[in-house]
């Protein structure tokens, strides 16, 4: 059976909140809800392979040819199929980073080396970084803003390292899960650089944008349709449900939502920063609808205990003990963690000790 | 894009019956219905890595340990995580079979060899099966009952291929995704074997036999923890999503459901079988919730053209012009088909040439 590694687990307790996952505040949007509930009588059939209707939509949406995109069983199915489909021998990824990166380059038997983020540098990446792209690489995984750290990297960095890559014949696969959290996304996203780089692979999902990590829907963009192909053919035909694709075409109509969900978490964002700065503890500065910081060790555990799941980050590669990242919610639950955490680090920091 | 090369396009034209998929007549079970509906609000949260409700609902159902089954986004997945994670060099399969097993096979880098099913054995397997287990085979597909023939193995049959394979170290995957809709599923199943043949994989799905395609769930069984283990480490976490965990759960319950179904689909089977053989197509013994048969060339597009989907069986592997199957559907359904087949029979067997 699978470990638990991740955050999001409210299997193993029914939490107050869950701070533990980076997912919209505002919750699942109507035009999902209604359309799960519309496609219940149709799940009788299997869903269209090619996803036809939401790759319309998604084209439209993204002002992407249709062709340049593939669909998944959330974006980690497509990271697992971009691993297979390009039998890598050498990853570059950095520490701290997303888990399933190197899960699936191990998986397709892939080795895999560590760029380590500096916590002095704010865990930006350096120069140095560019030097670590060489001939004898297959593949890179950048995020952007980064899970946990939250890091957004600039345009000019985005664009140096698809430089680079394209030099170096490496595929990049740019992870912008969390883009659409971002005060301007467009300014952010390398989707505009897609057909001036074939070698760039960029993964989106609806996971966090639209609250349904329930439901799995995500996809990628590249210029290489030989690539989509062959990550096609690493995949069954019917990977993406029926109730995700009528979801995700749904969602794309949720303007209103999604521009609530922005101002909420750049307010938010804000309030916790502070709050969490107050308590003593290192915020390291957030761009999206997460934040990650320092704070006592047994902070998770204890916050646990009273109901509240945030992520300990001690598991992460590159991180211990004392890391943590917590999704900015709505005001009443952050104002509800801030207090519990307040008790915490009113502990004199002991709060290991008192578990 | 995915080519459609499997039956159930319903979205390329919107058909008046189905029987090219070979999904439950009785249409989404209510217990089914109500647990996607109920989940709506709870999309919010990623599901279960663990898949653990479901899986000690599977556990009993099956009278399976719960660390001996793997839950996956349909079967069709499971199938290529098996192919993943055995990482074959030489595979055996039937030919005709489902097209998937060789589509994970040539994913996985693996060569694959055919036995070739004879039509005048009734598409049975001779004894010179067992003799193609050979030494330098990695992995072989068995399906019961076979999708497209319809013929279900004989339990004899079935345990000396265990036996061999055992004994030659290769892993037998057994899909029993039709096993539910034969008379006497318990009687055909090799799930009370899995431990003395830890090289034994089987395959179920909720998909056909609770009508819900469109949710994708399915599940293999295993004594060999490890395999599964190494199955686990090709996937996503997240890859059952929460309405398929709950709707499968609750399908279980259904067990007038299913009992109605059987029932219905032993008696319509015959009557459709006599209808087809009355029209002069040779029909091969079915055992399952479809037929296989030979008909006049062009009748799938025949019937296609008059709002009934059929499937064409020209691109299995091993099969060419002239070979069909369509699923046992509710009476009415079945009614109308025969009087379209007839039509076409009528024709004088020149359907090809009036189209």
């Amino acid at each position: 059976m699978k470990k638990q590694i991740h955050g999001g687990d409210i299997y193993t307790c029914r939490p107050k909140a869950d701070f533990s996952a980076n997912i919209n505040p505002l919750g699942v949007p109507d035009r999902v809800r209604q359309a799960v509930a519309d496609c219940i009588g149709d799940l009788a059939n299997y869903p269209d392979p090619a996803c036809r209707k939401l790759r319309r939509a998604v084209a439209e949406f993204e002002k992407v040819p249709g062709e340049n995109l593939i669909f998944g069983n959330g974006a980690a199915e497509l990271i697992f199929a971009a691993a297979f489909a390009k039998k890598p021998k050498q990853a570059l990824l950095l520490a701290p980073g997303f888990a399933e990166y190197e899960q699936a380059l191990e998986a397709a038997g892939c080795a895999v080396r560590f760029y380590d983020l500096r916590e002095e540098a704010g865990f930006y990446p350096g120069e140095d970084y560019f030097d670590r792209i060489t001939e004898d690489l297959d593949m890179a995984f950048l995020c952007s803003p980064n899970n946990p750290t939250g890091v957004c990297l600039r345009p000019e960095f985005l664009l140096r390292a698809a430089e680079r890559c394209r030099e170096k014949d490496v595929l990049l696969v740019l992870d912008e899960c969390f883009n659409g959290f971002l005060d301007d996304p467009e300014a952010c996203s390398m989707k505009r650089k897609l057909a001036a780089y074939p070698n760039l692979l960029i993964l989106k999902a609806f996971t966090k944008l639209y609250a349904m990590p329930g439901l799995r829907l995500g996809y990628a963009m590249s210029a290489d349709r030989e690539l989509l192909g062959e990550m096609e053919r690493m995949l069954q035909p019917w990977n993406v449900s029926l109730p995700a694709q009528e979801a995700g075409t749904a969602a794309l109509g949720e303007k209103a939502y999604v521009e609530e969900a922005r101002n909420l978490i750049k307010k938010e964002r804000v309030y916790l920063t502070e709050g969490l700065g107050k308590l003593g503890f290192t915020v390291f500065e957030p761009s999206a609808n997460f934040i990650f910081f320092k704070g006592p060790v047994g902070l998770a555990d204890f916050c646990k205990a009273r109901g509240y799941l945030i992520r300990d980050c001690k598991n992460y590669r590159g991180l211990s003990e004392g890391y943590y990242r917590i999704a900015v919610r709505r005001h009443e639950e952050n104002t509800a963690l801030l207090d519990v955490m307040a008790e915490a680090a009113g502990r004199n920091s002991g709060v290991q000790e008192r578990m």
